[in-house]
């Protein structure tokens, strides 16, 4: 563990209040603390570093100039805010993000009253802020919102839709665009290029000049009334910004670690403003830390890393990653087939379409944040004949939902959806886990559902889904290492809605949908020793279901467990709709469904997870001894 | 019925290649005759009339100068695309409009290869369109890709997403932004205020107008190269429009039903564009037809009517809609408690929003077709303490489920959805069919899942849901009309988590959620005569499940029939899950569940539908006699 860093003026500041005695001119070493505290925790947790560092000094003039928590500040993403936690009461467990029992790496309602909107997705936080203002103005209450956006989020539609509704509704709002031209891989699209362009195109605002043209636009309301009827008959052959367009008040760029120039901006305009106004504000992600400037990508996420060398200690893999198999699996296809092609939703090296597209980057497609965009765009490439793969984590496939019903699943259009993040994620907590998948696509009509058991059957669903062209496809798979199974050079192709028993037994019977196989297989050992011959099968399908498998599990043996890394409503469900449906369950047969429990779960590891989730061998082994009837789980423990 | 009108020179047309042959100055006489021709058909069947007839010379124009289908054609929505089905092979089944086994009021791609990407839901176009022209593009293919979108449409993120990937790929993209400054209600939203704004802030383009400036712009490639060059290097300063700042090259505004100048602009477009172009149309809707031009709203979609005189054949209704059940209870609640707003996403006249936003305007937000920002800003709404009901369709509530995951469940706020259009809706098809918001919202940890079993339950839920405060909650009606029953002033608070039986038996139990329950207690009658004396029961709740009652149903009758007007995975898959999980099927109870076939269902008298679906009393006789080996259900069918 690295000396902790001397934080003398820090020290001071328990919560925001704390800093209305720090003079102005102290903040910048106000600053540098706390980047040296935040560099120092990380280190040590690992976490979101780069975000953090380059919203130091916006942090500390926001709190420092208005009256949080009775003002609201909303993080978008919430991945930038560990600053905001180390000044608002929490730094005594800053050493504790993201592990078991500690705080979330997102802002988190039941966390803090500084944290009035938790957060983990991107783009929320205009809709959310702009919801409060109104809140507020009906309630009259007295209040700002600050909602601080990165320019990344600025790509999802959900960003605009708020904008667009805060410029008819004319509410008091704050929005900051923390505009560091990279939310995680730099970004895509024309939203990027036009706020670079503006970001460039002239020097930064000092105060002097922003405080003049505060002053004459957000002076008085009737002064703002003439200025706008003037504007509106200007028509829109002057042009704004696109902004202003959209009915906001732009202030920037603005340098957005110059504390001589954020602070009487940020007082400005919470003296003066009466309606939605937007600062511009150019920060350096990873501000600080030398290693983090110079590659933001690499420190968007980090492991626990030496604070000298910026080394981070990322453990030795055992297996390669389900992520990692998936990227080799799909390049293997897209040589044999020009027709494959990849769309992310700017997460090229989460999903690994980086490697990828550094193979095939005319047939890689990153829309940005824009999940909804991708899923469409996706069909109309499938509509022309070619093979789209749509690689989307499960959580941010939520996204894109009525686009999978509408476009794809309506229209049978075969576009593949890889869903990585499949189960549960480890240190991102509830927020990213990806529980919901299996129920939201297998009621969909013609839908294909696999989920894969390990990187070898990955290997296999991936070819099976550049084979399979009658309809979408989806296949899921979990965060993490693989379990280490060979895998072969080039996956087969799979008979759709075909299972496979894995080890067949007699009196019970284990039925797995995805990673969930290999506690099954540890569990029938012990079944199998304790006299219970166990057969374990891998369903690989929830729909279309395997029935002759199905029935055949049903029918010999006495009691049926089915297990799947997943929300109720998804492959247990179908499997009991299939059984009730042909009158299988008639005649004693004892089935129990194993699922994710009814929780949004916090951050872990994972195996405690699944233990607390019941998803594990010893909760297989409870529900067999308990649908028997005999012996306890608690006698096998061993 | 009406005379048919006399169309000499659209019976020249069954194809768009055969508008080759019409010389341009004929073609506003061949717009006169379609626009008869479809204001006699819809006469008949009813449908969208007002969008149809305002992109009558738009669709005669774009198929002149166009070579469909080999150019692709999409329409935003599509309930503007009668004039297009008329002109495109399906002339003579323009009066099977909406009706089983007719056209459908949308495209479809099942339909016509000159729908090339189908619609309903809104705002899909421009990401379609995309992927053509970039697969386009890949194959080598040389092609036009137009995609036709209301100003409306251009509400939704998805349609920005969309624009600003289109911007950053510079693919050869046509936009037609249809601005009628009307989508379904008047438009909100501060794009709206800024079409508007350009629309009236200059005069329209004639075509030399346009004509100079096209080949200023889209000449040569190397000029245009320079063009833009020298653009970027003014920087923002200048301004452009907000489309141009996104990458596009825009034209217009230009009068949308003037052939002289649609025709030039089209094809010059089509000769020169090479990138992404936006061109903006105004148009009428309603155009040329007195009635629906005075009141497009009313005429925006239409039962039978009157060609003279206008009048729509409405049947007297037997009682009164869910929705207007709904705004009815709202407003009671709103009067009583001032903490109860209200949001639609562009949808108040078909929420019932209309009426209470009548008596509550400042509680009443509609925030256009926003449906992810309607989730999260009413999840603003609820942080700060008010009552936010999100009053949103079934189907268009996939467009904001990550913001009821993320944004609303995760954080256990208090939204409330009431969720009309749940289950088949008749002549809209499968598009608008309400299949899934059980399956995708009970699987959510916290969430309060209701049915209204009729529209006194409806008062009830209305009521209940607005004294809830303790998390998120929804509550689910179908479109049409109630059955009848009285209903009492003000609902009653019902308990959180109980259902009821509506009637003893001891032999069959029947356990519906949602309206079916009035099919239930029609069987039972036939059961009780038949010697099997039924029970009947009103879950009320999917989640949390009533398991008390449950445990009674399952524990005192030898069959149990679980009925829901919904997909495989919710209620009945909740029901199954509990009872496998606490072995209430392990002694031969017979348990049969009713759902949603497996099936986009197309248009359809609703009564078919459910005769087809297996989710009316003959099925559910069906299914209990079969459960039980006794006489087939033939045998009663009196």
């Amino acid at each position: 563990m690295s000396q902790r860093p001397d934080t003398p003026l820090l020290d001071r500041v328990s919560t925001p209040a704390d800093l209305k005695s720090i003079d102005d001119r102290h903040l910048p070493d106000l600053a540098a603390e706390l980047r040296a505290e935040m560099i120092d925790a990380v280190s040590q947790t690992g976490g979101h570093l780069g975000a953090g560092l380059g919203v130091v000094e916006l942090t500390i003039a926001i709190h420092k100039v208005f009256n949080t928590p009775h003002d609201r500040l909303i993080f978008d993403v919430g991945h930038q805010c560990y600053p905001h936690k180390i000044l608002t009461g929490r730094r005594d467990r800053i050493r504790t993000l993201r592990q078991e029992d500690g705080l979330s790496g997102f802002t988190k309602r039941d966390e803090s009253e500084y944290d009035p909107f938790g957060a983990a997705h991107s783009s929320t936080s205009i809709s959310a802020g702009l919801g409060m203002a109104v809140a507020s103005e009906l309630q009259d209450v007295k209040r700002n919102v600050i909602s601080v956006i990165g320019d990344g989020a600025m790509s999802a539609g959900m960003a605009y839709e708020a904008l667009n509704n805060a410029g008819a509704l004319d509410a008091r709002l704050i929005v900051i665009l923390n505009d560091n031209d990279m939310s995680i891989a730099p970004p895509t699209g024309a939203m990027s290029a036009y706020l670079a362009r503006m970001a460039s195109g002239r020097t930064y605002m000092g105060f002097r000049d922003v405080g003049k043209k505060l002053t004459a636009y957000l002076g008085k309301q009737m002064d703002r009334a003439i200025t706008r009827a003037v504007e509106h008959a200007r028509g829109y052959v002057t042009g704004g910004t696109l902004f202003e367009e959209l009915g906001f008040y732009h202030i920037g760029p603005i340098d957005g670690h110059n504390l001589e120039h954020l602070l009487p901006v940020l007082r400005n305009v919470r003296d003066h403003a009466d309606g939605p106004v937007l600062i511009h504000v150019v920060t350096q992600k990873g501000k600080g830390y030398a290693p983090a400037e110079q590659a933001a990508d690499k420190y968007h996420g980090v492991a626990k890393f030496d604070v000298i060398t910026g080394t981070q200690a990322k453990a030795k893999p055992n297996a390669p990653s389900y992520t990692n198999v998936f990227a080799e699996a799909l390049i293997a296809e897209a040589r044999e087939d020009e027709r494959v092609v990849a769309v992310t939703a700017a997460m090229p090296s989460g999903t690994g379409l980086d490697t990828f597209g550094a193979e095939f980057p005319a047939r890689t497609f990153d829309v940005g944040i824009a999940e909804q965009h991708a899923v469409t765009f996706a069909a109309g490439l499938a509509s022309e004949g070619l093979k789209p793969f749509a690689t989307i984590y499960s959580t941010f496939l939520q996204r894109g939902y009525d686009q999978v019903v509408h476009d794809v699943a309506i229209q049978k259009l075969p576009v593949r959806f890889p869903i990585d993040r499949a189960g549960y994620v480890g240190a991102d907590g509830a927020t990213h886990a990806g529980a919901f998948d299996v129920a939201y696509l297998a009621c969909l009509p013609g839908f294909v559902v696999m989920a894969a058991a390990d990187e070898a059957e990955l290997k296999h669903m991936v070819r099976t889904a550049a084979a399979y062209d009658e309809g979408p496809l989806s296949f899921r798979y979990p965060r993490g290492e693989g379990v280490g199974v060979d895998r072969p050079e080039r996956g087969d192709v799979l008979e759709i809605g075909k299972g496979r028993i894995v080890k067949q037994g007699g009196k019970v019977a284990l039925l797995s949908f995805g990673t969930r196989l290999a506690e099954c297989l540890a569990a029938a050992e012990e079944l199998d020793a304790a006299g219970l011959p166990t057969t374990v099968a891998d369903a690989r399908f929830a729909k279309p279901l395997d029935a002759t498998l199905i029935r055949q599990l049903a029918t010999h043996h006495e009691v049926l467990i089915t297990i799947e890394e997943g929300s109720v409503g998804g492959f247990g469900s179908h499997v009991l709709h299939f059984l009730t449906s042909e009158g299988l369950l008639d005649h004693g047969l004892k089935v129990r469904p194993l699922a994710m429990p009814d929780i949004f779960m916090d951050q872990a590891k994972p195996e405690k997870m699944y233990a607390k989730a019941g998803l594990d061998r010893t909760a297989i082994l409870s529900a067999v001894f308990a649908a028997l009837g005999v012996g306890g789980a608690d006698s096998i423990r061993a």
